[in-house]
């Protein structure tokens, strides 16, 4: 059972966004067992459209399209199923009902012309109603082929995806059961890990997969299988799992499937009672907006301050002016003052604090660009070490957002 | 001239990652004068590989492949490329002497074979050196078509894509003359500018390509188009959007690429000796972050604190807890009352303070997911407005993210 996904729109190809459709479709395909086999995307082009289709035809079973659904001239996509279907385009009532009240409700007016045209649909397409928005998703088929057209918009697709596509896709398709489980460590390189468990990786059966898959200092493991037999499947992935983590358990962090580094710091505190403060200098609030991503995190996350000039390290903070001129504002001293401050400023029992050079500019400091320091402040006291992350802002900014994160989950640990 | 991008990794099918890369290199060829007809990503798989090799060249004359070319068992593309060229792989000594002095400097050992390997490259690939990492990017060639390969690590395809690639590509290749200009603007709906820009839309001429780019609550309008003549076309295209611009005068922020929101906020902001600072309670850093992305932000940026538990308010910021008690926490007295805390706190010109629930859950407030008040102080007073902006967090953060500079920017504009 193979699916491909097409993403169509020039704005992909040019580079003006970054298609995250894709990636969000393929982990929902993924759990339902359906194998992603490729993923086009392509223009806003009528032949370019019709030969994407027809290519993926050959090849899948449900080609999922997103994309080029918009009620103005350069969206084409309705247009390009009504050719490849030899169907026609009709009004379809409900979704002209829909549109009416969404205009209503949120704009308080009536849609214009341009508007309704987005109830028109090929006539032997199944009408998806799209709860947040006038497009609405398509389920067609040709040759045995399901296609199915959604907006390219992510929240939009993301809720005709998991509330009305998946479903259908699961009661028509006989699927085989996919595993993945993924091993987050962290500390040694791709290389060193692979040589640590070579002799394990050579025995691994043909039928389960491993992956290597490198981020900014960590490497993620994993393995993949898939098969009729879902207890046999999760009990062989397992318990192969567990035996890395064994060899590997100095360096492992968790399995990603079911927790993030974040999730894992969360449930800790929360079983521990205990909050965590943050005070970001160099990540200028990237810490923070990593863990209010997550929902639920005010059952143990206080705040955070961003004292991005100088004085205000001294001024809110309370970090004395002297640390600073001393030891010179990136360094260990001043990022411990910075943490323990930031659990008495909030009230917190740990306290994460950064503060370096992000580049692309040296600063006023004498440090090197990506140089930075980071200090934790909990209840077992302090810790903190001085990093050297490269040259790339982006980069120096997400070394220390991971490092701070793993640096924290080591203190809550030790308790 | 056409270009097609080949990302390789099973990570991506999967949906483990985000393709990032494909969307940089477009732009990067854009600029360049490239068009990018397809972008496809496929699986650590020799046939795929194979096969979308074949494909591409059918189609393109520069074909540029990212991913699997890492140390460990998983990675085959080089091995493809040998087998698609009729090639076999030699040891290049550059890259062997490059591996050996990394693994000294950063690691101070000697690097395993298994790194080492990764200097073998065709016999008749040109090998371009990777500052950043072991695996290097190799341009290639089979019947007249230009095949590059680079590693899929961000950082290290940028660099190489950057000093090595693009280089060759305009060196090599007689490239017409792209340009795009993009305008963005906020506030009205797709299908209501549709309408209002209808007639200049239907006199456009047929080489100007219109494109509208929704993403919430904004809209981007990207003319296209491409030639010989650079003035010319450059012409025509400036002088389209300085009418579309009259058009939209009341919606309009600026051009994309020559400004972002927050880049137009930077510059007024240091021309006039301002600066900023912000109290984040339910966007929880996301703005912030958006700030510190941009390099040199510390000509104006002063910092934010992040009241995230509500009695923080009171005692850092200093939000009187009878005005949190009378109004509610989510209420535009609230969201006032911190950006003039944070004015004071921070001692700065301006502030943004946000205040509201993004969800899932209602917390503890009386009003429902998605209840936003903003508020920005001011050397002209203080604004502020209430938003619902749905029921999904993430939308519901990123709403409050652009609305924030937008009403920051129109403060800005008065004075």
């Amino acid at each position: 059972m193979l699916a491909e996904i097409i993403t169509i729109g020039d704005e992909i190809l040019i580079g003006q966004i970054v298609d995250t459709n894709s990636a969000f479709i393929s982990q929902q395909l993924n759990k339902i067992g359906v194998q992603v086999y490729q993923i086009t995307s392509i223009q806003d082009d009528k032949q370019h459209i019709l030969t994407a289709l027809e290519e993926a035809k050959q090849r899948a079973q449900l080609v999922l399209v997103t994309g080029g659904l918009g009620p103005t001239k350069d969206d084409i996509t309705k247009q390009c199923f009504c050719e490849f279907l030899g169907d026609t385009l009709v009004e379809d009532l409900p979704t002209l009902q829909h549109i009416k009240e969404l205009f209503h409700t949120y704009f308080n007016k009536i849609p214009s012309q341009i508007n309704l045209n987005q109830a028109l649909v090929p006539s032997t397409a199944t009408v998806l109603l799209n709860e947040h928005g006038t497009a609405p998703g398509m389920w067609m088929e040709r040759d045995g082929v399901v296609f199915v057209s959604m907006p390219g918009v992510p929240y939009e697709m993301k809720s005709l995806l998991t509330n009305k596509v998946l479903p259908r896709v699961i009661d028509r398709f006989d699927r085989p059961f996919i595993y993945h489980k993924t091993l987050l460590t962290y500390g040694l390189g791709e290389s060193t890990i692979a040589e640590r468990i070579a002799h394990w990786e050579e025995n691994l059966p043909p039928s389960i997969k491993l992956a290597y898959l490198p981020s900014f200092g960590r490497v993620r493991l994993r393995l993949s299988s898939k098969g009729k037999d879902q207890v046999k499947l999760m009990e062989s992935v397992d318990s192969l799992m567990e035996e890395l983590w064994k060899i590997l358990e100095d360096i492992a962090v968790g399995y990603e499937d079911e927790t993030s580094v974040v999730n894992r710091i969360g449930e800790l505190l929360i079983k521990k009672g205990k909050t965590l403060s943050l005070a970001e200098s160099c990540t200028g609030g990237a810490i923070a907006e990593e863990i209010t991503q997550h929902a639920g995190v005010s059952s143990f996350y206080q705040g955070s301050i961003i004292p991005y000039a100088t004085e205000l390290k001294t001024s809110i903070l309370g970090v004395s002016a002297e640390t600073i001129k001393k030891h010179n504002v990136v360094s260990l001293q001043v990022a411990e003052a910075m943490a323990t401050r930031s659990n008495l400023l909030f009230q917190s029992d740990y306290a994460i604090a950064t503060t370096g050079i992000a580049g692309p500019d040296k600063g006023d400091g004498k440090d090197e660009v990506g140089t930075v320091c980071i200090a934790i402040a909990g209840p077992d006291g302090i810790v903190s070490e001085k990093f050297l992350f490269g040259k790339a802002r982006e980069r120096v900014i997400q070394k220390s957002v991971n490092k701070a994160f793993e640096m924290l989950l080591k203190e809550i640990l030790k308790n």
